[in-house]
């Protein structure tokens, strides 16, 4: 009960986090012997890595340069995903980008920010902190929200946002 | 070309936000009228939504029970992957829960803060900032990550670690 012990130990502290590093080479996993406990290698393909896009995307966006994202970066068949609130999915390039019209058309940035990426195995995140009016309602509103990318063959496949909703 | 121009007009401020928000009435998605470029709902199946999991997960985890959330979240099947600088997937509850423990073990956690739940259709994300000391080496690190966690049937089927890596 030596990993149960270790754990109840990390979680006195501050509560332990739920998940795990695997930078140190003394842990490096092992190859065979253990079986199907063993991880297995995660690939997204052929081209740019997430770690390349996540950086190009990032400072494109930063730059006011989101144009370049769609052309450079989003995949034919991209879908993406609204979170809570619409929870609904849009296929295909030519209706996410209508989609992008729609909400640019319908919307004032008054100021964004842009925290990260954050990379991970299969994509990236991107925080989002945007002072918005919405033109038709009048509504100026705070959106702060998590964009996750999935990335396949150097090209993002799948954006899901994810909207704060307080703890 | 009123759409770009709109596009422009948005870049022109501080960059338009990359995505699109539906949860304006006055812009709820067409039924049928838009063929193929309609959006389509999201679905995560039976049992607690995204947002109940989301709520329950972050604050059992900031109470520092991690073992009710192993218990009461995580789906038998659930695949655990670690981001950039491992790049690794863990298949099935045993394996998962096996890395977990091999990593706390190995790490003294300082302290830990969670932010968030970020909400959206398929699942939620978590930002973790943690002070810990791997044991193995002596190194003391700040560790910052966005996790996201894939919702199905009311558990968590999937979860993936993204690792801040600077703009």
């Amino acid at each position: 009960m030596a990993a149960r012990t270790a754990a109840k130990r990390a979680s006195k502290k501050k509560g332990a986090r739920h998940g795990s590093k695997q930078k140190s080479p003394a842990r490096a996993p092992k190859k065979k012997s253990a079986g199907s406990m063993a991880p297995k290698p995660v690939k997204t393909g052929k081209g740019a890595t997430p770690l390349e896009i996540a950086k190009d995307f990032a400072a494109l966006i930063r730059a006011g340069k989101s144009d370049v994202v769609e052309t450079k970066w989003l995949a034919p068949g991209i879908e993406s995903v609204e979170g809570i609130g619409a929870s609904m999915a849009w296929a295909g390039k030519k209706a996410v980008l209508a989609k992008y019209r729609g909400w640019e058309a319908d919307h004032e940035i008054h100021a964004m920010r842009v925290d990260g990426p954050w990379v991970g195995a299969t994509g990236f995140a991107l925080r989002f902190s945007i002072d918005v009016t919405t033109k038709s309602s009048g509504q100026r509103m705070q959106m702060e929200e998590i964009a996750v990318y999935a990335v396949r063959n150097g090209k993002v496949v799948r954006e899901e946002f994810h909207f704060a909703v307080g703890g």
